[in-house]
């Protein structure tokens, strides 16, 4: 669980401070060896978590709990290690995920609640809620998602860009709406623009028809703007 | 309304980030002249606050509302005016308050909840609810404060340190403790006094019959510790 506000995101990068460098290297003082984590998710800088997933190998005969208690002692208050169990050797916690759950949480309010201010981001237009779930559920399903994978993002690009959206559920409490979204996987960028897209369809500038047309097209030009990442949250994984 | 995280408290102090500093010096940029903001509570560093009230005095024939957001847009995210409206010339935000109301949160949790760590103190104890309850319902009542009054503060001190604590309620939900204070005003550092005392006797450390003597003596010594300021919240202002 972290709160991604002032991390480079989790995956390890030169000069950056990002979750996963963070667990290793707590994870190093612990063991004594350098260790190499991997997690499920790949979250971007300001993306938060509350269920990722990261796997390791260790020779270490600590308990597991000592580890888990060492591990958060070591951590910055940011990041919390919830819970931590053995696996098998073949376990990867990014390619045995059978589904990821992602959290998009917008605020429509024009000036936002400061307690909430990391964790949603400020969309000042009236929303059509049905236009966004009927968008939605033409997102829903075994599709090309190409056009909603970012562009040009060296190594992050997949060439099999096709996967299974399970559920996009869309919510609206009071001033904040929430858009759920779980997938077998997720491209680059993949939940952030599937918001920005939806996100302009509720604003009616674009139609809720589009879906179908963009998911041919095979081009990030045709979908929506990506969604800032602060609204970003990686809720669960599945095995 | 502001997250008081990253200030240091509500009141203006010289060489120091203060949410009424930040809220007078949007205020002069937006009437043009220096404007004196009276606050209903002056909370510590660290404090949050959902409800402050605060009042001013301007020439300024700009619409209510219009400066409302105007010092919205001015401020940083981190505060946010929540609403405005006229009052008669001799209101007083802090004096004419008939009640304040706070809350103190407390988590259980060895390891706190990212999301929640600016917002909660940790106390690691378990805690005897019955316990604290008998206590709060002694503190219940018009008393004389003083040992709940932080001593040696220049300029905060009170010499009347009588009070009126018209309700506290205790919840506890999940791993978090919810300590509510409504009183018709508050000593330097009272709120957090009394949650530590209460904490103490939570715990089994001192005694729930204590409350009694501690008011009697009117030492600030004979009550417990002055619990962390992150876990306190002006909630609202009565008038």
């Amino acid at each position: 669980m972290y709160d991604g506000t002032h991390y480079s995101g989790w995956q390890s990068q030169k000069n950056a401070d990002t979750v996963q460098r963070c667990v290793e290297s707590a994870l190093r003082k612990i063991t004594g060896r350098k260790v190499k984590l991997t997690g499920a998710g790949r979250t971007d800088s300001g993306v938060h978590a509350i269920g990722q997933v990261a796997n390791f190998k260790t020779h270490s005969k600590l308990d597991l709990n000592k580890i888990k208690d060492a591990l958060n002692s070591h951590l910055s208050g940011e990041i919390l290690i919830v819970s931590a169990g053995y696996v098998p050797l073949k376990f990867d916690a990014q390619r045995s995920a059978r589904s990821k759950n992602y959290r998009y949480t917008v605020t429509t309010e024009r000036f936002v609640d400061p307690f909430i201010r990391h964790f949603a981001s400020r969309f000042s237009y009236p929303l059509n809620m049905g236009s966004m779930r009927r968008a939605a559920r033409a997102l829903t399903g075994r599709h090309d998602f190409k056009s909603f994978q970012a562009s040009g993002s060296s190594g992050s690009s997949e060439s099999n860009t096709v996967r299974t959206i399970k559920k996009i559920k869309i919510e609206k409490r009071r001033n904040l709406v929430y858009i759920d979204i779980r997938a077998d996987g997720f491209l680059y960028n993949m939940v952030r623009i599937i918001a920005g897209t939806l996100l302009e369809i509720g604003r009616g500038k674009m139609p809720e028809e589009s879906i179908k047309e963009i998911l041919l097209k095979r081009d990030r030009r045709s979908a929506g703007p990506t969604a800032p990442a602060l609204g970003l949250c990686l809720v669960s994984v599945e095995y």
